[in-house]
């Protein structure tokens, strides 16, 4: 959502808060210690402060929103969110990975500082996700932070992000098939989206047969999500976007764009978001923001 | 340890059957899958699997056993353990840290497949660790499988292992003194042998107050060990060793050994040997696992 500007008050109120919230966040809890460690410290707050859409944490607060769960216990969830998905696009800026030099506009960890400080870095903040999570102050209850835990170890590891990224690894040049791209995607962006709406439902104490729904509602965004990510890799413009783009089709990696074309992918990302949105249907006004957030997916790509 | 043969008997069975049993999980944790994923799989294999002291988890059933912890719930820790202590090996070896081509007398991960994949499978692995952990077949009761977690973040975050190394980046030529080597290796080494100590008395579930003396073992330990470690570095056979040694002398490192010079060094090392298996004077002999893990330490310096 950077460079874009969204036509829905609330919306946009929220985009503000929480990008706000968590600058404040990371601010605190990277505190540049007085010794050696300090590059790292800095290197960590380089990624995590002052960019990106904060997409995961807003869909959080969005989600603990339905269920009365505290702010700041949502807050802390989002963090530990927010330092999985940050740490994993800093490891995928590498030059051995992606070989980024640009992210959110400014340059990627390894060019700003080194890639030793860059790997120890997202080493850093993939750890310090557990270790807030786990903490006592982000909810009383240790079964809660277990089971956050859980759900952000499923969602981050060989069976979630990194086996997406394992995945990408493979895809040049391989001709994925529509499923085999689909299934990537949900693992590499889908399976973080998800375990961001479920951490505020296991926040809210909602039992696993009771997240059907909400469930569902994230898997149809994620993959909008990552259809308009491929739209705007191929129509997008650099400047805007912070980052290079059009890289998928150099490298000859298939994309819902290449497999589909310009205006399927289009469509079939609009069906998705109202699909989205029609899983919330039990939910009132409580879950408008939620739908804001689908809505604002495909608003992006134009 | 490899690559060393123990005199005492029920250490060298119990390193044997600890070895077999670390080898037989991470082989059922890390089953092929029939996907673009595959080398992503066989890459962690190939760092788990058939190599390494094993020490970490021989200090959690060690450990474990003063308390009656079951053998399948220290077996699960300990893999945890070990998985944490592996993708940080994995991600040292790599060219833009330590840039070594052996381990264990092995081709390191990056040597083996790719850069790419290596830093995927050291990303894996540390979700992996706390996915295993966050699991109710870990322990029934959450509140200890949140300890265990908050343990093992804070263990190997940035106030621990990865800070540790990120003081290590920061030592070439940095002319440390005694009191920053000395922090840098409790940070970088002896957190994480901490860590596996301290799961075996939260598994035990012994409150944090009872867990002093435990403490002041792992601490000790650690440092013994790191000091032998150093000691090896200098004096070591490479063979032996599986890895290349003489490193930090070629890049200007100071080591308990450039600093203290090799007597003070090993006197220092037996010193710390005898002071951690005092640490352990209020248990009888079901601690003698852990006596005899601390005098091997600098039987491996000889």
């Amino acid at each position: 959502m950077s460079g874009v500007i969204t036509a829905n008050p609330a919306l946009h109120a929220a985009l503000k808060e929480v990008a706000a919230e968590m600058d404040r966040r990371f601010d605190a809890l990277l505190k540049v210690p007085d010794d050696p460690r300090a590059p790292l410290y800095r290197a960590m707050r380089h990624a995590t402060i002052g960019g990106g859409k904060r997409l995961r944490p807003l869909l959080v607060f969005a989600t603990a929103r339905l269920f009365e769960v505290s702010r700041d216990a949502a807050g802390r969830v989002a963090t530990a969110l927010e330092a999985i998905h940050v740490y994993s696009l800093i490891h995928d800026d590498l030059p051995a990975m992606d070989d980024d030099d640009l992210r959110h506009g400014k340059p990627t960890v390894h060019k700003a500082f080194d890639e030793a400080t860059a790997i120890l870095a997202g080493d850093c903040l993939h750890a310090l996700a557990f270790e807030v999570l786990a903490d006592p102050a982000t909810h009383a209850d240790p079964f809660v932070r277990a089971e956050l835990i859980a759900d952000l170890a499923r969602a981050s590891g060989p069976s979630g992000m990194a086996g997406g990224q394992a995945m990408d690894l493979a895809a040049d040049g391989a001709q994925f098939d529509l499923g085999t791209v689909t299934r990537l995607q949900q693992m590499k962006t889908g399976a973080l989206i998800g375990a961001a709406v479920e951490a505020g439902a296991i926040l809210g104490r909602v039992a696993p047969e009771g997240r059907v729904h909400l469930r569902g509602y994230a898997h149809d965004l994620g993959l909008a999500f990552q259809i308009v990510d491929d739209l705007m890799d191929v129509e997008g413009d650099e400047k805007l976007a912070g980052k290079k783009l059009r890289k998928d089709g150099e490298q000859g990696k298939e994309t819902f764009v290449s497999l589909l074309g310009i205006d399927r992918a289009r469509q079939q990302s609009r069906l998705l978001v109202d699909q989205a949105i029609d899983h919330l249907r039990s939910y009132g006004a409580e879950a408008d923001l939620l739908r804001a957030i689908a809505r604002y997916v495909v608003e992006r790509d134009r």
